[in-house]
Order: C-alpha cells, then sequence, then structure tokens
C-alpha cells in the first residue's frame, strides 16, 4: 500500500438506474485501485433520481444509496440528505462537485432532464461524463463550445457500443488519419434480437430476454426500430468524423420486418442479417444509414456473437480497424463512464506503468516490494 | 485555413527502413493536417541510419532524405548536412531534438543501436516514441525509470501488432479493470504464412510473399520461430499487466513444424491454427505462451485473414475485447508512430472535435465558415 497524497474529486450522479447503479457500484469495488494505484479520492457529493436528490458536500454513502435502489426507493429517502422532489437540474446547480456524471434516462423529444443538467454543469466549468445520447444529438455543437467556454470538459465514450471505446479509438487513435468509412453493430438489443432469432426464437421472446439482460431501451421501439442506432450514428458522425449530423439525416429501418425465415435463408448463403450503422464519405458529403443488412460470413461484424456490439473503421493510413466487446451486463457501459473520468484526471496513467498497472492488477506487484 | 500560432516540435529519427521511411511520408502528406488542425509544426533536425546522420537545427528538407533511401543511399549522403560514419547515438547526443523516433533494426542480443539511442535520448528529458521492442524487452523497467527520471515520455505502442492501438486500449482504455487473461495474433507474417499454406502454399513460398509486402523481420526465424510474437507477449505483460516479464519466461513453439496437411484437417474439423500468443494471470504467477493452437472457427482470432492481426482482453468490468487491423503495409505501424507522437503534444485533441476533426476530415468542415 502506497502513501502519497491522493487528489480528492467530487462527483454528482444524475441517474441511478441499469447503468447510474453500476458506477457506484465500480467507485466502491475498485476504490483502492483508484486511491492507492491513481491517487484519486472520489467522492459522491450529491445524487439525484426522477424521485428527487440527495446531496452531502462531505459524501454521501455509496452503499447507503446502493441499498436504497434495490429496495426500489429514491435517493431522496437517504434518511440523513435526502430531499424529495427537487429536480435534478438543481443538484447540478447546488452541489459542489467537479464533474457531474449523467447516466438519466433522456426524452427523446427535448432530452431532459439530462440535456438542462448538462448545460447547467458545463455553464458552472464542471466536467461531464455521461452516457446519455439524446442530449449530445440534440445539442452537440452548443454543449461543446459551452464546454470550452468555461474551460470544462465533455466525456461521452460511454454513449457508443457500451464498454467499447469506440469514441476513443476513432477521435484518438486515429486522430491524424481519414475515416472514409465507418460501420457498425451498435445497438445490443437489435443484434441479441437477431441472434436469438436466428436460433428460432419469436422477436418479442427475443426481446424479453434482452430486457432481463439488463439491455433493452424501456421503449422497445428506440432498439427495434433503430434509433439507438441512429442516434449513436450521429455522435461518432460528430465526434469521429466531424460532421454535423442530424437525426433526420439518418436512413433509418429497423428490424420489425425481419422474419425468421429471411434468417434462415440468408444462414443458408452463408450469410447472417445485422442491424449495420454505415457512415460513409462520398461526393455528396456524408451518407449516413442503419439498416438490417445481409453480411458475408467472414465479414468480422457478421461473426458477432448475441451479446456483442462492434465498430469498424476503414482509414488511408492505418488500415481497417475493427474493435468488438462481448458485453453480458451494463457493467462495462458503466466502467467506460469510469474511464472517461479516469482519462480526464489521470490522462498519462498510461505513461505510469510501474505505479499505476501495480495497484490496478491482481495484487501480483506485492512482489515487488 | 485557420491561422493561429502553431507549437514547434523538433524530431530526430533513428532508423530509415519500412517503418522509418514511412514516418517521414506521414509527416508530408499529413502536413496541412498537422499544422492548421493540430497546430504542430513537427520539424526533422536529425537522421540517422547505418551509414550515418543528416544533422540541421533549422530542418532537414524530408524530401531529400526520402530521395536519398529510395536510391538506396545512406542519410550520410545529404549534401549539405550529411556527415557520414557518425553513429547514430551521437546524432542523439548532439541534436538538438524534442522527441527520439526510433526505428531502427535491434540486434536481439543487446538491443543496439536502438537501446543506446533511447537511453540517451531520455537521460537527455527527450520524449521519445519507438517502434523497436528489443531495447524493451531488454530494458523496460531501467527506460522506464529513466524516463521519470528526467521528465520525458516513452511511447511504444508501434511496438506491438502495428498499427493496432493494442498497447493503448491495454493500458488506457482498460486503466481501472484487471485483465486476466490476453490473447493475440501479434505476428503478421506468421499469420500470413499460416494462411497462405491454408491455400496450399509452401512455407518458403508464402515467406517470401510476406517478405515482398515488406512485413517480414530480416531473420526469418523472428517470425517463423515465434520471437517476434514473445518480444511483443513481454511488452504487454510489462504495460498492460504490470508483470516484469522477461524473453526466458516465454514458452514459445513456432510455426516451422506446422504442415499444409495439419492446416487441411484442422479445416476440416471447422477449425484454423493460429500462431497465439498468450498470458494468463493464474495462482502461479502469469503463463506466457506463443504457439500454434487450433481455435473453432467462431474464435474471433481464427477468423482473422493473412493480413490481419487481433488482441483480446478478458477482463472483469468490461467484458471481452478485441480488436483487429488489417494491415496490408507497414504504414499503420508507421502512424502508430505518428499517433503516439500526437498524443504527446495533443493530448486533448479529443475534447477539441471542431477544431481538429475539421482538418482531418475530408474538407468538409469548410462549410462551417
Amino acid at each position: 500500500m502506497r502513501s502519497r497524497s491522493s487528489k480528492r474529486i467530487r462527483l454528482g450522479l444524475v441517474g441511478v438506474g441499469n447503468v447510474g447503479r453500476r458506477v457506484l457500484e465500480l467507485l466502491l469495488t475498485k476504490r483502492s485501485v483508484l486511491l492507492d494505484g491513481l491517487g484519486l479520492d472520489l467522492v459522491l457529493v450529491g445524487v439525484a433520481d426522477s424521485g428527487g436528490i440527495a446531496m452531502a458536500a462531505g459524501g454521501l454513502s455509496m452503499e447507503r444509496i446502493l441499498d436504497l435502489k434495490a429496495r426500489g426507493q429514491s435517493v431522496a429517502n437517504d434518511p440523513e440528505f435526502g430531499r424529495p422532489g427537487i429536480p435534478a437540474v438543481d443538484l447540478v446547480r447546488m452541489a459542489p462537485s467537479d464533474v457531474l456524471l449523467e447516466a438519466s434516462p433522456a426524452s427523446p423529444r427535448d432530452g431532459q432532464p439530462g440535456l438542462g443538467c448538462i448545460e447547467a454543469a458545463l455553464s458552472r466549468g464542471m466536467h461531464v461524463v455521461t452516457a446519455n445520447k439524446v442530449p449530445l444529438v440534440l445539442a452537440f455543437p452548443r454543449l461543446l463550445a459551452l464546454a470550452r467556454a468555461h474551460g470544462g470538459e465533455l466525456r461521452f465514450d460511454a454513449t457508443v457500443a457500451g464498454g467499447l471505446p469506440a469514441v476513443n479509438l476513432g477521435r484518438r487513435d486515429l486522430c491524424g488519419a481519414t475515416v472514409h468509412r465507418l460501420e457498425g453493430v451498435l445497438n445490443l438489443t437489435a443484434n441479441y434480437v437477431l441472434a436469438r432469432m436466428e436460433a428460432g426464437l419469436s422477436l418479442a421472446k427475443a426481446l424479453s430476454e434482452a430486457r432481463l439482460a439488463g439491455h433493452a431501451e424501456a421503449d422497445p421501439s428506440l432498439d427495434i426500430d433503430g434509433w439507438d442506432a441512429a442516434e449513436k450514428l450521429v455522435i461518432l458522425a460528430h465526434s469521429v468524423l466531424d460532421y454535423p449530423a442530424t437525426l433526420e439525416q439518418v436512413e433509418r429501418e429497423g428490424i420489425a420486418s425481419v422474419t425468421r425465415d429471411q434468417l434462415r435463408r440468408a444462414a443458408g448463403q452463408g450469410m447472417r442479417v445485422k442491424l449495420l450503422a454505415v457512415a460513409e464519405r462520398g461526393e455528396a458529403g456524408l451518407r449516413l444509414v442503419v439498416r438490417p443488412v445481409w453480411l458475408k460470413a467472414d465479414h468480422p461484424l457478421a461473426r458477432l456473437g448475441a451479446s456483442e456490439m462492434g465498430i469498424r473503421f476503414h482509414t488511408d493510413v492505418c488500415g481497417v480497424l475493427t474493435a468488438a466487446i462481448v458485453e453480458e451486463t451494463p457493467m462495462p457501459t458503466a466502467f467506460a463512464m469510469l474511464r472517461d473520468l479516469l482519462d480526464l484526471y489521470a490522462p498519462h496513467a498510461s505513461s505510469l506503468a510501474g505505479d499505476v498497472s501495480a495497484a490496478l492488477g491482481d495484487g501480483s506487484s506485492e512482489e515487488e516490494d
């Protein structure tokens, strides 16, 4: 155990559902790694759900918040610091936090309450780490400008393909390269449903299985009709391709009309049907399409299993880069938020292997001492 | 075209072979992207090959250096700044550079001349970006300590699997997670040879094809006998798994004994043979193995084509992450060096999409102005 001064980072969390809850679990289970390995003392000073907020400058008990949620209660029921009925955006305005972790379910119509929370945080100069697509789809340029104006950072790797660092790969590892074409299997539920339909299940049965795993959106149309994949494609267009895309520009066709018979016929021809999101540069600009596509079985995205997502970048000077993730639960999405958070405060972690990875491993580093 | 002040970065390059030459080509073809988009004015102040050096504080002509190499001459033949017979390490000691780009062929025995150059650069407080495995395999902890002591950074993403950001994924995107098992197809030549042998070629014929593509090591035993893959595994062990591995600890078996008949039999059983590099944590510590393995056809690494490499991370909280690259030439490896360089000087490029990607795209950003 190293004794070195740690940096105290005050966190506000909005949204304690499938993802937000796991962010708290990660902050608890990885506490010694973060504190001893990276010198980061991550303190939860505020949390909000649809029932209200809990706020404490000295730090909330994450165990107690998780316990409330496990019992189906609001964080506003925290016996010491709960405040029922206060909206999330007020938490963001009041809580003395450095970073907003935004994992709320947003209305597809106006992106609220997430959009307002992100705006409030960036306006205060806070950093924002979000897993929430809608605010970015609705207001990416404005949010980026707000971040710049006030000196905060906006991070959103968790919005696209869960734990897969899709945004990071495109923006950071391919910085300096030109991406001609980008294609992805970006919606886990649609991919799961198609794979299970291949195995003989009905769409409805496959969808309810996906819901049990915690992946499906509350409104199944977001997954099945391709809205979710289209939103992710818009975020990739903005962030990786610097193209100011809107959701309306995406040609979109979902998987509702895909039949088991079609899947069988595809398989008979050595092919697989995937809900593919594609962005391709052409003479007329960028074309954005989400639709079910027959892929040859040896296409890397055709090979993805039921619990996998993947992305493929066709570039000028870095070949064709493919990445995929097997994601059985929403934990990797929560981890993607932690990854973005660590990148804000320990961006050179990657150059400190001796110090950092030691504490991140399985304890084998103790052999050194 | 944006007018903003640019930052002048002085580069020294050691090694102007398949990779080093392409680094120069990238610096030329991407010049406006780097200058206008990222504000980086990258100047080559010194270059070394086995014949000597060329050095100019005001900057060398990269076109002229490339022209010399294309005509089979040494950089020491530069008519204005060439100095025959001066060793590379003297260039590193003398040239007023901020970063050493190290892409020389190193002796497997002592890592020279690369090791000496890297030590000299780090001792001067310079940053080092290397594509050279041997010095890392021989002296990773010492080089890291040297970098820390003098405030420089040591970057080496290009040493493992070419343009695939394998080290970046493991160190940065999985920072905070525990990698239980890591497996990769890390040697392009061995993978190419096996794929071509599947198609009926002899090992010798397949190897000469690989050499034409510019991938094969000068000494074929490095590829065929698994040494190259073992070196990459050692680098991953140090940097991603924080395990101070040595080359001797790697159980190693090459592909020399793999026959076309074995490949046919594997295919008949729906399997493919790959030279797999595996690091796995167990009770006895980390086990490191490089050997030909029969993989089921639906294993993501089994599916890799002749010109592909791939890596797979099995983690605690980020699922199973796989990445692969199709790499027809050594250009992606050169790009990986540029990526490391950009990360040193524009680490927050990823948060500047509007400014940065604009210049990196296809010019569509002009619509905004």
